[in-house]
């Protein structure tokens, strides 16, 4: 058993379901023994000048002091000229990687059972550029921007990742067929790196023939990576595979080590605050974040007691077809620690 | 039985297993009794200056005079900068929309029973535009364009699709979270459209969340209108959900009424020439060219002998688990009429 002095870790509860799933994670962490504390920050209700978003400048330097924090869903608030929360949160802290692994879960049935990949997102540029403008009335463009810096960088994080978790292939998703320089240079900045890792094969697939593959035969796939929109679409598709987001955890990762894990289905206000709301997705990133830690012996104690719940089968809550509240699903998970 | 004048109509046979599953359509629809004249055209092998591409200038002022046709395969040949030979086809014949139809084959079985959608795909602007440059060393970018002018018109003809073909629901797909401007004026021009059609239920889907939907449960989507990439992306995506591009048949729609219908899988060239190739998505392609037509009563024909074929499971070709060469298949089929 590891004892260790506590590791201080920022949490944005988030909106919505957020501190119902949040406070579920709280509670297993507690229970299997977890050394951490948690440094709680919320979405303000007003734009901090410092940030000009609704995150505070504070909750920023807690994930920079901190190096690593967990994020429930955060709804932007309705109104114009508001960047979306969680681009702001990727842009002001340089998360450069998203990682989604994604993979079967023993007893939960959907059309696919042997579903066990990554995809590994850039995060910071391509089509979020936010560069858009009205060329003459009707006509309109937006820039996808891709860089070899931002390229290179995702890239040695997919290769490096792939060699340090035991997968053998990475492949890389474009449409270099069409977007011959944006797409062409991300390829390049792969196959760079890949010369650097010979010990994993390296593949290239167009987009609109991955996913036609993804759905047809996703044993076909290992490590994935790819840029922004690319990775956006795919990894949705991914999730949908093994049942939606509501399972998926993801991890982004950003410069100086740092590491915020993140559930990315939405707030879900319809359910909040009843107790109905499915912590899966939340406790997996926990899951994530823990061996990001190299708290490992934790990690799969968690993992374990969370699969094992799920399998089982007795608690369950609505959205996988099942009655149990929040609480009861998470209690069931305490109980198998 | 209908006795009309013939028709004339251009056939691209295409490249690789191109000219042998062109033999197959024109056998079937000789057997149906199909009054059409075949205008054949190759793809040349040097550069016609007068298209600046290897598609003759005969070739396109066929498919112009005709206003219909059928294409097989084309690969572009290797060497740098000539534009796709499809792409070519798409921006010179201005062929505004593609048409995807994806349904289950009755007796193909996937993990997916309950298909029966069809993409429509803006194909001519988008991240398709060709437009891309380097800014500085290590920073390139691709434009992408959005325009009223062709938002609206393959807005207008997808709820006109709808509404023709007993459709009930259009849903546009996009990414306007993000990208603002351009997939903002798109969804922009499918609403002005959508109030013109108050009998089509309307709606928006996130691209990201509409793949998640698409492989959890397909049979939610009813006729889906999107940007350029975002159809290249889902149509295959649907495709694969029915089997592959080996049975999906497409159809190009143009200005003035020409309509180009297209196998858009691979040319095959490791199994061409050798009787081994499916010939179902070109023979389906031309059941869509024959209904483009009005010849109604040889379509379904045609289909129904194609469908019956392959739910026998008595002769099929090789991608589809049988032993069957391409004239085996075509035979059983013609076999049927
Ligand atoms: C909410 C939205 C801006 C976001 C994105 O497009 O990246 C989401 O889809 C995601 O994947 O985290
Ligand atoms: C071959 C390629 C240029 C083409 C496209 O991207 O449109 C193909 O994928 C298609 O869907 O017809």
């Amino acid at each position: 058993c590891s004892s260790t002095t506590p590791i201080t870790a920022t949490m944005f509860p988030g909106d919505g379901i957020g501190p119902e799933i949040a406070e579920s994670v709280k509670q297993v962490f507690t229970t299997a023994g977890v050394p951490i504390n948690w440094e709680e920050h919320y979405v303000s209700t007003e734009i901090d000048p410092r940030t000009q978003s609704f995150l505070t400048w504070e909750s920023l330097e807690s994930v920079r002091r901190n190096k690593v924090g967990l994020k429930g869903p955060m709804a932007t608030p309705i109104g114009k000229g508001h960047r979306s929360l969680n681009l702001t949160l990727r842009k002001e802290l340089n998360l450069y990687a998203n990682v989604r692994p994604c993979y079967s879960l023993p007893g939960y049935k959907t059309r696919y059972d042997d579903v066990n990949l990554i995809t590994i997102r850039e995060n910071t540029e391509g089509e979020y550029s936010g560069l858009e403008h009205q060329v003459v009335r009707g006509v309109v463009e937006s820039l996808k921007i891709i860089t070899r810096q931002a390229s290179l960088r995702v890239a040695e994080y997919a290769f490096h990742y792939a060699k340090t978790h035991g997968r053998e292939r990475v492949s890389a998703i474009h449409k270099a067929n069409i977007m011959q320089k944006t797409d062409g240079l991300f390829l390049k900045c792969c196959r760079e790196v890949a010369e650097k890792y010979p010990e994993i094969t390296y593949e290239e697939v167009v987009i609109d023939n991955c996913c036609m593959m993804l759905v047809k035969n996703p044993a076909l796939f290992d490590v994935l990576v790819m840029p922004n929109l690319y990775g956006d679409i795919i990894s949705d598709l991914c999730a949908g595979l093994v049942g939606g987001l509501g399972l998926t955890p993801s991890c982004n990762i950003g410069e100086d080590g740092v590491a915020l894990a993140e559930a990315v289905h939405g707030s879900a206000p319809d359910i909040a605050g009843k107790n109905l709301a499915n912590p899966t997705a939340l406790l997996l990133s926990g899951v994530m974040m823990l061996r990001h830690l190299k708290l490992n012996e934790q990690a799969e104690q968690i993992h374990s007691a969370i699969i094992n719940t799920i399998a089982e089968g007795k608690y369950r809550t609505a959205d996988l077809g099942g009655t149990s509240t929040t609480t009861e699903f998470t209690k069931a998970i305490c109980d198998h620690l």
